[in-house]
This record gives structure tokens, sequence and C-alpha cells, in this order.
């Protein structure tokens, strides 16, 4: 089926909040086998509100509107549908009890905001009426419209939870097949993976897509196809060429994070990590205990931002840090092998740099920032060279970081 | 002026990439004065894009379009701004040879892809030929377009450097007046930060928004007016009042941050801080360090993600750990007072506790977590217990980490 999405609030089109709701159900529904004709974005203003409603009732199978469903004042996208479809707004009468149950036992005054919560367009079926912003579904010239709240956690449930199988119910079977996949790659250019696919000449149903998400290439291989034999076999193939062109620069697919891959390698190469960073502030450390389970291979380590830090957490002896500077190979090194030590690891990983705005030399400008991957048989610097601001240099000192480490642990279990 | 911002991209409509230059896009020309008629986005579909274009050009003053300029093959722009526009597609001379010199020096193929960025519709005045992808300008039907690319860095750097002051240039100096200002607060529900600003009863001028963004909430005072002077005043009243009935929920204004208004106090008090962190692993550590400047008031700390280096790094006695468990009051305690000994900080800061989704137990859940705050006349912890996932468990423990971190020193150095 064919759908839309619309979202509505001004701090979306004021660019206060970031829209992250649309592409979730667009992302979701893809993967459903729907197609997103058109994504809108407006403010709190009935008038806008109807308008696109009404034009999208014209031109999709389904529409979903998120937002604006609450108790506060600016919330006004009920208001606009009773209006845009004339559909006057009446009292769910149980949401309306379990509100006033709720407001008497905090004594709240008769008139309180949350009473506005009950009132839905006529003809509104709520998802939940154990929850009072919980949405609610209108069918209005044979199109399904689903009313969603606009905060993620909430949306993304009911999206998940209810949306999507009722569409699946709704369809009538149609068989279209769609398979994707997306490879996630650090390392080679936009352009030079482009150049790489090409060459392979796939056939014309096989759709690749390139989408440079900082600081990664994300390569997406799609297929829509009725005959679902074929496409399956297509697809495959056309997977395993595309994984073969791009080598190890493809380091996880779909949902997979850098994290996501090393954790995997220490896993089952049994090593157990620590880390001592300077520039990154934690963050490569955060990166790795984002994924669950991260304690089978993670032991921990230490932020050693201050120089004096180095020595006492880390053990980097101060006189390497006075003759070669904190940012340095020599540094790294201390840093990597010292922190392997202090905590019985059997891999150590040290990164010292220079984050900027402040704290650039002609000899080591900002960005300047040294590696280093210690294991038993010794310590590998590498020394790198990042531009842009505070944020970015730090995102791709760690990214480049949890990177080096990928390769290092697959060079030294592949054998295996 | 009224204008509208149309994203392209296969990759946004299908969720693969999540759009964050629509929005960055509507808060730069929010704050510029313009209003956002509607944001929307749409596929790689040379119809749809002319659609999309063709319905903005009769109803906006300008147009910004981003995405779908590069070399790769699903990168459609130019052609479906030529269909629908009616203006043939023709190279820029300037662009083309310089492309043309980059590829002999690389000793590519004569028919490179790349070619393919110098060929813009009739009429498009390139922002920086010396760039390849730098962007263009139409004025089409007395509307002025402007085609950026999707990429947000390349975006914002030209939004900014280049379409702003072009938008300024082309506005005949209307006088209306925007004044607005976030206030960021943490700790207080939205309905109840609603209740204490309605009861202000302020102007009816006066328009407040009501944003959830996990886990602040952000409150928008904004008056626009044609008459400057009373406009000012208007806000300034408000602004006033809102801050007094929000009491110190409020951490911040505008683009602040939680990490900003730790780092004032710990900088204004002359205090150095130390972290010791367990369940978080690391993420204290680096929102602290995003912050330019934050060498002058964070030593740095340990990440004891496994319970050996609570004592060997922090110092935690290990019988404490047997006696009361890794996830505890005294070991909380413990980590605070360690890290801030062993770093000779000021001010310790221990987390600890349990953020899933394996490791609870029914007298501590997922979600418990304890964090301990030293200073040289104690250690005072407190108990939490977060739900939801991983993610939000270290994000809520960080971030109430960081809050407590706030109300401390404010407690500590507003009698100065």
């Amino acid at each position: 089926m064919i759908g839309e999405i619309i979202a509505i609030g001004d701090e979306l089109t004021s660019g206060r909040t970031l829209n992250t709701t649309s592409g979730y159900a667009a992302r979701r529904l893809f993967d459903a086998g729907h197609t997103i004709h058109a994504m809108s974005t407006i403010g709190d203003s009935p008038s806008l509100i109807g308008e696109a409603l009404l034009q999208a009732i014209g031109r999709v199978d389904f529409i979903i509107v998120t937002g604006g469903l609450g108790a506060t004042d600016d919330d006004l996208t009920n208001e606009a549908v009773s209006q845009a479809l004339n559909r006057p707004t009446m009292p769910n009468l149980e949401i309306l009890a379990r509100i006033r149950r709720h407001l008497q036992r905090r004594q709240a005054a008769p008139d309180d905001p949350l009473e506005k919560l009950a009132w839905l367009p006529s003809g509104a079926e709520a998802f939940d009426p154990s929850s009072p912003i919980a949405g609610y579904q209108l069918v209005h010239d044979q199109t399904p419209i689903f009313f969603l709240p606009g905060v993620p956690e909430e949306m993304t449930d009911l999206l998940d939870r209810i949306v999507l199988p009722k569409l699946t119910a709704w369809q009538s079977g149609s068989g279209l097949q769609t398979c994707q996949r997306i490879y996630k790659s650090f390392g080679l250019a936009e352009s030079e993976i482009n150049r790489r696919i090409r060459a392979l000449q796939l056939p014309a149903s096989i759709k690749i897509g390139y989408y440079p998400v900082f600081p990664d290439v994300h390569v997406s291989v799609l297929i829509r196809e009725w005959d679902t034999g074929a496409a399956t076999k297509l697809f495959a193939d056309a997977c395993r060429r595309v994984e073969t062109a791009l080598g190890n620069a493809v380091y996880g697919r779909d949902s997979d994070e850098l994290e996501h891959a090393v954790g995997r390698l220490l896993k089952n190469s049994g090593h157990w990590l620590a880390a001592a960073e300077s520039c990154t502030g934690g963050l490569l450390a955060h990166r790795i205990t984002r994924v669950p389970g991260s304690s089978c291979y993670f032991l921990g380590g230490a932020v050693a931002y201050a120089n004096r830090l180095k020595a006492d957490l880390v053990g980097v002896a101060p006189g390497l840090i006075e003759r070669w500077g904190a940012v340095s190979t020599q540094v790294a090194e201390a840093m990597a092998v010292g922190i392997r030590e202090r905590c019985q690891a059997d891999i150590g990983i040290g990164i010292t740099g220079i984050a900027g705005p402040e704290g650039g030399t002609p000899a080591k400008p900002v960005g300047t920032v040294f590696i280093g991957i210690a294991e038993p048989d010794g310590c590998r610097v590498t020394q790198h060279l990042f531009s842009g601001s505070r944020h970015r240099i730090q995102t791709l000192a760690a990214h480049n970081g949890l990177n080096l480490l990928r390769l290092h642990l697959q060079a030294n279990t592949s054998g295996r």
C-alpha cells in the first residue's frame, strides 16, 4: 500500500526539535512492504493540518498523523481533524472516566486541561482507552488514518504494536516481495564505492543506494518483485558480489553499529579489552558499553584527561610526557600498554589527541590524534589528522579507534 | 517571508537515514524571522520531485530543496527540476573544466560519472563553481529556489554562509520582530510546567510551546510583533515570570546543554571534578568533555565496568562489593570518595547500576542506579529506578548524574 506521513508541531517547523518519528515510521512501513509517497511536517495550525489531511486522503491508501494530541494549549490536532473532516469532537466516556478518577485522586480543579484528552473527532476508535494519549484511528472515505502521539517512545510503540498489524489486516494480501540489505562501510569514499559497484553491472531490477552517514557510507541493495523465487535468487547473488567488491571496508549489515562488530569479534576470540582515553573523554568506552552484554569482553579503563592522571591511573611515565608531549606516538603507546597491564586485559587501546578548538600548535595542529593498540606481542600506533569541530574530531577519533580494533581482531582471528 | 523546505532522497522516505537537515534549516530560517509553511520529504522520483516543486512555487515566497545533487545514479534532482520547470540541463563550463582537470590527474575513464555534477538546469547560478556539488540558485516565477546538497555538513554550511544572506537581501525590509527564548528544564513533568505557566495568565501575544525532548522539557516563549518596542518589553516581562515559575528545574537557555551548565558552575567555583562510572560506561565523562575548555575543570576518572577495576582503579574495598553488592549505596559512595581521592579532585561522582537487559534481581531490578557525590565534607548518595531500554537507562543515569552535580554546585555556590 502507498502511504503518507504527516508530522505536526511548531517545535518541528521552527526547527526546535528534530523530527525523528517520521523517519522511524517510514523505515518500519518500508520494511513491511509499503511505499511512502511523501512525508510532511507542518506547524500547530488547524488550517494547515486540515489542508494536508484532505490532500493526502485524495492520493494515498493510508495516512499516519503524529503529534498535537496532548493536553497543552498548543495541541490542536483533534480540533483540526474535527473541522477538516466535519466530525464534531465527542468525549470518549471511558477515557473521560479514567481522567476524572485520576484528577480526583490528585484533588485537581474541575476544569483541568487533562480532560481535553478525552475529546476525539466523532468516529474515532481509541487504540487503548486505558491510556489517555494512546492515539486513535479514523476511517474517512475508505482511507484509514492513524493518529499517534508525537513523543517518540509512545509513537514507535503504538506503530509497531497496533498500526502495522492493522495495516497488514487491511491490505488484501498483495504478493509484492521486498528484499533489502544495508551494508555499512567505513574507510572508502562514496565515489570509490559507486565505481566498484557500477563495475559489477548488476541486473536492472537490483536498486543500489549510496548514503553517506557520517562517518560511514551505507550501501543499500534492494529488489521489489512480484515473483518471489526469482527475486530471492537475484538478491542473494547481488549481495554476494557487492560484499566482495567492498572487502573489509564493510563492518556490518542493517542495524549493526561498529561497536557491535567489535563486540562480536572480542566475544568470539575470548579477548578482554581495556581503554585509556584522553581527547575522546570516554566516548569509546561509552560506545562499547552501549552494547548489551559488553561486560563479557570489556573490563573498563581510564579517562585520563589531565596529564597527571595519565601517570596516576594509566602508568604513563611522566618523563615520556615531558619529552614527547602528551599528544605523541610514545604516550599513545604507553597509554595502551599501561591500561592493558593495569586492567590485566588482553588488548589495550590508548587514544590521545587535540580535539580543539584550543591547544593546537604548528607541529601538532588541532585534529592530531594518536591511537595505540597493545597486545601481548607489542603495540602499534597510528597517527591521524582529522578536521572540523571538536565534536567531529572526537567522533572520528573514537570511530577510528573502534575500526582499528575491528581490523586488528579480524586479522588476528581470521586464521582460526 | 514564508518558505517551504523539500528534502529529497529514497534513504529518507525508506527511513534509512534520519532527515536532520530540514530541521536545521527550519530553525535557522525561523530565527532569521521567516515562517516555514511546510517541510516535505520525498523519494528520488523525478515526477514526485517535480510535483512538490510546482505546488510550492504557487504558495510560498521561497523554496529550499536539499539532496539528490550528487554524482551517483540515484541522484535525480537536476533531471527532475529540468523536466518540471522546463529548463534543459546545460553544462556549467567552469565546473566541468574543474572536474576534467581532476579526472585527468586521476587518469579516470572519460565517461566518469563525476561529469554529471556539471550539468545544471538552465538559469541555475552555482554558489561556488570551485566546488562541484556546492549547490545553486534558480529564480522561477519570481520565486527564489535554493538547491543544496543533502550531506548535512555541506548543507548547513551553505545555508548559513550563502542562503540566509541572499534571503535577507531579497526581502524588502519587513519590520516583523521575533523574540524567542527556550528554557530547558529537567525534573518537572510537562503537565506541571503547563499548569504553572497557565497560572501566570500571560498576554495573548506571548506564545508558549511545550516540547518534551527526552529527558528534558523545553519551554519556548515567543512573540512576533510589528511594534519592536512593545514586543521587547512584553517579552522580557514574560521571560522573567516563566523563569520564576519554573525555579531551579531550569538549567539553561536556547542552545545550552546540561553539561554546559555544570561546566559553568565548576569553572566559576574553581572546583575540579573526577568521575567513576560503572553502568554509564563513560557517558558522563564523554558529555562533560564534549564542552570546549572542559580540561579547566575536569580531571578525568575511571570506567570501572568490571568489579575488579572498582578496586584496582578507584580504590573500592573488595569487602564492600562482597557484602553489599556492586550496585549499592555503599559502593556508589566508595566510588565517589575513591575517585575524588585518587584524582585529587574537589568533587567526585560515582555511578553504579544495572543498565540491563540482563543482571536484574527482585531486590535490585534492571534500572536500579546509585549516584554518589563526594566533596571534602562527605558524600551523598541517591537511589534511582529508571525504566526502559539499556540505552534509556544509561542516558537517564548520566543525565541525573549531571543534574545532581548542577544542583549540588548551585546550592554550594549560591551564597557566595
